[in-house]
């Protein structure tokens, strides 16, 4: 079959592999028909993320038909339509059972990481009663491939973590497809402000058509300020980080309010400087969290009743033997546009 | 009447003011029958919290008799003995309705600080009705003076904040009185593990008669270690930081389990380090948090109910004209042991 | 002043009244513009509330104009508007600091009930600082009159309660104004099924454009099947009763699911049967409540930030001489397809 | 191997039967060491468990060992020392995923109802990587006996759903094994107030040793009276039900107090009365609950840190060829005062 292989630091190519086997009970084998890239799997390419060596299939994305399934597996069989997760989990071990998927004894984000994943024809999913999720019929299966990891991790990395009540103020810093993930995700629960912080006028400008109340441009270093007008002075109840540097994280701990919380989704480099000298008294709650995908099925249910559409993320379609196009143009968002890119099987 | 009077950086004096009077209806004026010194006192006294000037009375705990009330006081009356609570609060602003008493738009933590404190022989109590809290007959006026400030410090930032639960595993990195305060109402909710870090060895010792269930002395670097051993190398579900300085913030990104929370009690002069960039994908919540006092009616019925015995906090006594030999004792903590010092009119 | 009396049951009069004056610190007298009548009223008018004595001037709700303020009352001033909370709340109480305003010790529902009410040209409202919200300038205080209960009684007693979460499967078992209520405020947090349950067909249409996804004609006691059909035969996660008699609680116990929540909003005349011989295993929850307005600041901002709308509640306007023709047409529902009736003054 | 046969109503037999196979590959076959009796079997026995039909080896307690495992069982291993719970867990379905194991679509209580239980040599244990527990090395296997049912029951039903907190009132209507198992976990919580009701002088006064702070003898009608007194007429914080009839959940009614909880252990053969006429305007959380033993890793976690003591609940012993006398003991508990019967191999 074809695979997309990450082959060290800035190299990566489209290759025949054999395709994947059963190895473990509790396996299936999908056919992949959609995936997507992550910015994750730029991060891989810059050679940032360890534990995933070079010959590694990337992917963590996608959704696809069952091919096979290991003598373990009841809750799926050949030819049913499954949403893969991003995050494998057994279910059985002590982090499973408080739903803390992503640390999994033997799970959590392993695909295209640490195991081959999914851009490829093929992919071997393990713990698959727990790892995939039945598309139900007549779903829009496009908009389901932004439930394997963008939706849950703006979700729950953002939104669940930062509290965002009815009524309440928060702002997001980062409009890329991950902070627009939060903005759409926010609005289950109604907040009275949506602030969306970010350097690109066209992505803040795109980020009122997915629901943004207003927009902050963070350019002339002036954007804390502009927080704290529009909050009369008070600053947000939540500050969800989605950028993933020291400066964002600073600009968090600006415009927090007493009594909130910065809910931290960047994936970050460097550490931080935290201000407890003068955050100490407070009363502010900080979170950091890998996204666990517990709330994939919640997700699904609000996907086929129609209170979620994650259509508008995907600004750009390839064919799977294009996925090194589609790379570039993911890669060259700035100058693209780009959200997210669907590739297809 | 005498008062304890802060002079500016290091410098106080026991002088004679006169007796304050109610200045808004809802004001009482109590007359003080007991105080302490707090660590925050000594902080003043260092020059390091600007909202307090040179000639306040300092002091935000105690136990004392209702002298006068205001026309708007409807929950007390002369004669009335009453807990004072360190925070003021007037219940009726938007952070007093979600019980964020400590940033009270009128109140707060201003006694002894942006107005005159406890320790004197009269104090005027501002919103009284929520600021004070009856002494049930028969109670131990001595025990309730803890209630004041430490064993609500210690349970609301530490303990609540920390989310200790039944068989969790709890770390206190300091063993000072809020340490120890917080040590006292984890038990409230029966965790497995409660380690103890200090570098002291004596109240290491100390601590193991307040319910420790381990010490760990991190004079010699290798505290982190010695708790990943006692975690099955998982680390602790709480880390509650209760020194305020760089390195014990530091131990407790080191100790906590990923789902796992860190909270600050310490009082912080400086920023610290937080290493997101090997925690932003371990699940954690870090908190911070000034006291608000919203858990001082339970923290009554537990004492009168004999689940809390906060009296051992109390090490050494003298009367208010020997409060200048009362800060020296506490002062000198590590020389005379010296955890609460009880100071009768 | 005119004020609309209770004269016993079955017997009401618009009749002249003194205009009330401070008989506490912390009261203030409100001028009305805009009031309304709440199914409550002519329970009371039945002789249904044993509290309410003839003589008494009806209504909670309203909207008006601060005309006086008592010496304690520091949030409020002569000219402010005014939203009215139908609960009064003295906020030092133990069920106050609890934010169980309903049950405070010297207040609750109290308006239009053992004191007082709105049906008049002023009203005295006791605690004032506690029980009037300010009116943001600009908002639509026709609006604003549905937030001094039926808003927060559908949103408390049925969606908090109710605990209703995205995704998540709802039914509405009465689709009267309260009914309604819940309805609107249920969408503050996205749920996938909003079944609404009632035998006036009218009123079922009328649902579908408050956002019911599904309606439930119950007049062939053929409802719980087709509910039980809609949900896969798992039944609702919260089935909410917004009648108040036994058949409607008696369909409650009869689709709600594993593990859900009945809430209760019915104010109910007799008792009713608790199934416990086939529902003591199924993990439910059953709630009740007198609503406390506690969410009121939230509801003003979700208005304000236009995520409410409940404007097309009001389906008839009076002048405040023509209240009985108010009343007339409120007490004929049925025929009148009355929801709100606004009156102003 | 030997096994204890329900052959219908009032009619059991120590028997012989085949010892149990692997017949799924998540199965483990165990050996039991200890086992013991609970009141639902005596309810099967009555004939009032129609899932359970003649023929059933009876029990749904116990530990034992791992004699042998089928091949998708991977936490398990033959000679391993076990807890088995009385509910069997998929760990996959949507309940489970919810850690609501009682509803599991495979599992919930199953064993010695709908499938051969543990009152005999040997068990077959479905989804056995869920549903049963590693004992730690040096634990006391006897005490380990009463965490397979009657401690997490006493414990989620009536502590967890019970909403005990420090310093709450609390009363526990019925003093038999499980009314103390949700007396001793109550203590996890530090209550303020926990008030034991019961019919049996000897029982209550048992109760004492297990923590109970107060008594209230039922014989005379006036419980309600005496927990009103015990709590300045208030009522309790929480009210939990653990005897199943009538007339306790109607006690409940009484004792609760606004804004309280009243949590339902009992297993109930008959409807309820609700008062819904007085208590719809009481803020009340009323819950139902079949254990799903979702706290059995914190239990074995206080257990081991020795938080927990259930030992006192084990009365007498008996050996496995005894085990017709430990059920006419076990029935007789008036006369013979027993809680819990130990069985051993």
């Amino acid at each position: 079959m074809k695979a997309l292989i990450y082959l060290g630091p800035n190299q990566k190519a489209l290759q025949e592999r054999p395709r994947p086997g059963i190895t473990a009970p509790t396996d299936a084998i999908v056919k992949i028909t959609r995936t997507t890239i992550c910015g994750t799997d730029l991060h891989i390419l810059k050679g940032d993320v360890p534990t995933c060596q070079p010959g590694r299939i990337l992917g963590h994305e996608g959704v696809g038909i069952v091919d096979l399934v290991g003598s373990g597996v009841t809750e799926f069989k050949p030819g049913d339509h499954v949403l893969i997760s991003c995050v494998s989990a057994c279910g059985k071990c002590t982090n499973c059972r408080r739903q803390m998927y992503s640390h999994c004894a033997t799970g959590g984000w392993i695909l295209g990481n640490s195991i081959d994943g999914t851009q490829a024809e093929f992919v071997r999913i393990p713990h698959a009663d727990m790892s995939l999720y039945p598309i139900p019929k007549g779903a829009d299966e496009d908009a389901m491939v932004m439930l394997s990891d963008i939706l849950p991790t703006g979700h729950e990395c953002g939104v669940l973590n930062g509290r965002v009540a009815p009524g309440a103020s928060v702002a997001i810093v980062g409009a890329g497809p991950v902070g627009l993930a939060a903005l759409i995700t926010a609005q289950f629960y109604a907040p009275g402000q949506l602030i969306m912080i970010d350097l690109d006028e066209a992505r803040l400008e795109l980020s009122k058509r997915f629901g943004a109340t207003a927009t902050v441009n963070s350019g002339d270093g002036q954007a804390a300020a502009a927080v704290m007008r529009m909050t009369d002075g008070q600053g947000v109840d939540t500050a969800i980080e989605a950028v993933g540097i020291p400066a964002t994280f600073e600009l968090c701990q600006e415009i927090v309010a007493a009594g909130g919380t910065i809910a931290n989704i960047g994936v970050h480099g460097k550490k931080v400087d935290l201000h407890l000298e003068r955050l100490w008294d407070r009363n502010l709650c900080i979170t950091t969290r890998l996204v666990d995908t517990s709330s994939t099925p919640m997700l699904l249910k609000t996907l086929c009743s129609h209170r979620l559409d994650p259509k508008p993320l995907i600004t750009h379609r390839f064919k799977f033997d294009q996925i090194l196009d589609a790379y570039e143009t993911f890669a060259n968002a700035a100058k693209t546009r780009a959200l997210k890119v669907l590739i297809e099987a």
